[in-house]
């Protein structure tokens, strides 16, 4: 057994693929993002705009979430020194679930460290607590759901993306007798496009499904409070759990469910993602709190966000560049190489200060390759005509296609 | 099908067993730790005093960690923004894994957004990589060993605790030929007791199998320099890939594996859970160098802490209650029952303004529930004399037995 060879495969295998991932090094500049510094090598930093960040409204610093880190840092210290139920339980932490819960129209709601690990736990857990639970799952969710199912040992039916037609097919050929779950998401994030939430919660009803709804990349950005495509839809209600991050629109770190107190419960009680880990920092926690409350109360930043989005898709489309069709505000281009995606990303990077990281396999299926953009409120229209001019230079140099 | 039934029965076995969870909600005071705050009710907070904290050095308040992430705060912001490879690669994640490697005499280390994901990404990945990888895992191994395991498809043959022979029936009952990873802890948490490293390694180089231990309780905490007890009993280069923890000993949230180059390119390129999620917020990687840099430097900690641990475990065996035996800085009180436990620490609480939890099932097996205390280097010896009296006087009146 020569483990060695075995480890320098696997990376072989990446170098030949051309997915081998080198992670640019970079700085943000608080109060003047997307203004950033880039660290390659050892030359000292030098000055980029970043243009593939989740922090979608730029609330990673807004001065009221820098206020409350500073002032939960200096009153109760850095980390919360324990599981929840091990001393690591904090006023800052109850506060929060009770905001989050009322975001969703909910009774309860559940803390996890990452988004990630609410989604695995979850699903996890909740298939274990129902015997023989079969989980319809859409073919394009995140890994982390789909980890969270395959970590359940129950049963997965993939149905194809937002194909309302398919899911029907396959809760009909499964046992009604049997506990059924679909999981789904809001915004698919390297897509753009939304699920049709209500046709499936009408499924949902039919079958007697429970639902679960990964909203991470809409919680924030949409609906008048912010509590994603479920509150501009009005559809919360109709969900049974609610997943979302406290890491992208919220500009921290964290993750969450929203459910009914005894779904809620049952997870905090059973689920070993939640049991056995440090709770988050009451640092991060106390700066969600404010980011939740304020954009609860504001839509400015929603709305200049949705401005960038739709300047800088319809920029792109007037200069031939191949733009995904996106309904949200996500910019997406579509490459379909893992070659040529990270030479353009690089040409960005190395001659017009612009990072954008390329997106390959497994983050999206091979051969759909892509840019994704993700303008916020601080992208100014000038400078998303310069990238616009940036990219055509490239797209030629490189011999690539422009629409007409 | 009647989900909500399924859900309450879940819940009523808890309570039927005396373990239903009730966490309590506390904020710690800076500066003055272990002194903290509990909110009842709609009661203001009431002073207590923290024993149950794994912030072991209370580093979580420490000034030179409260201000490199005051400084991160108002350098970066809040958040990182996005996952290790789209933009969420800061400045510190690289300083942090450079100097984290360096910490334990390895060529790489990794982050994870916790010590639990750091387990469950590292050891579910690692062991699809090596086809047919058999993991030999100690039967008191972490939830998050357990997790990582299981997920990871592999075989597991399970070995008495510490229990080397036990170890080396089961190596050389497997066959020669299949990829061995030895799986297993130096501290053990919930006892206080140690692996045998060294015997293990013969073992692991006998049987030619790859060695991964869960340093999280020791990492700052023993050793010249706080590298766990593989730097105290000079074994980290022994040791395939460490594992530790950065909201214990550290004080602040994440965890982390060292290793060599290689292998934490496979785990960087291939883990699920290391890949699809945002990363630790620079906040905390700035507070997390800091405390690692100073405890590199300083035992002064390591020392007051090793100190109180010793003068509480005596005090408890001189009042004769049940203090197991331990030779870390972890003093555990048996109990063996889960009412019992969470009875004492009620009146604790209530009357004596002392916060320690109960443990019990599943942290513990049943029947072995217990108060586990954790004094540091700020609990004072007055302390430690008025908490045995306290439970001495509970003890009585609870008509349980006191050794002779
Ligand atoms: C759809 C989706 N769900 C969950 C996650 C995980 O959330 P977090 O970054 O908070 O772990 C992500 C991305 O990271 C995601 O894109
Ligand atoms: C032995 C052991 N390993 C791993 C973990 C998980 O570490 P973290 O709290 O950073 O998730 C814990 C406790 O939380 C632990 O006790």
């Amino acid at each position: 057994m020569n483990y060695d060879h075995i480890f320098n495969q696997a990376i072989e295998r990446l170098h030949a693929e051309g997915r081998y991932r080198v992670f640019i090094d970079i700085l943000r500049n608080k109060g003047a993002y997307p203004n950033a510094r880039c660290f390659a090598g050892h030359n000292g930093p030098k000055p980029i705009t970043v243009w593939c960040s989740n922090d979608y409204l730029a609330m990673g610093q807004h001065p009221k979430v820098i206020e409350a880190m500073e002032q939960a840092l200096h009153d109760v210290g850095a980390g919360s020194g324990g599981t929840r139920n091990i001393g690591g339980n904090t006023h800052y932490h109850v506060d929060l679930e009770r905001e989050l819960a009322d975001l969703h129209g909910k009774d309860g709601a559940l803390l996890f460290t990452s988004g990630y690990v609410s989604n695995d736990a979850t699903l996890s857990t909740l298939a274990k607590i129902l015997p023989g639970c079969v989980i319809f799952s859409d073919e394009l969710n995140h890994a982390s759901m789909i980890a969270g199912i395959r970590n359940s040992g129950a049963e997965k039916r993939v149905f194809r993306h937002n194909d309302v037609e398919h899911l029907e097919q396959l809760l009909a050929e499964t046992d009604p007798a049997l506990p059924k779950l679909i999981a789904f998401e809001s915004v698919y994030s390297m897509e753009g496009d939304v699920a049709p939430i209500h046709a499936i919660c009408d499924l949902a009803e039919k079958y007697n499904a429970l639902t679960y709804i990964d909203e991470v990349h809409a919680v924030g950005m949409y609906g008048p409070r912010g509590g994603g495509i479920t509150d501009r839809d009005e559809a919360a209600h109709r969900i049974d759990i609610i997943e979302g991050t406290l890491g992208k629109a919220f500009g921290v770190m964290g993750g969450y469910i929203a459910a009914d107190t005894r779904i809620i419960d049952v997870i905090r009680s059973y689920a070993p993602g939640f049991i056995f880990t440090t709770s988050l920092s009451p640092v991060l926690v106390a700066g969600v709190l404010a980011s939740v409350r304020h954009l609860k109360g504001s839509s400015v930043e929603r709305e200049a966000q949705q401005a960038s989005a739709a300047f800088l898709k319809a920029s792109f489309a007037n200069a031939g560049l191949p733009v995904m069709e996106s309904t949200t505000h996500i910019v997406p281009l579509m490459v379909g190489d893992p070659v040529r995606a990270k030479k353009i990303s690089d040409v960005l990077l190395a001659e017009y200060g612009v990072y954008v990281q390329p997106i390959n396999y497994p983050t999206v299926p091979r051969g759909t390759e892509r840019l994704r953009f993700t303008p916020g409120p601080a992208h100014t229209e000038a400078m998303m005509t310069e990238l616009t001019a940036a990219l055509v230079e490239i797209w030629q140099r490189l011999d690539l296609q422009l629409a007409a």
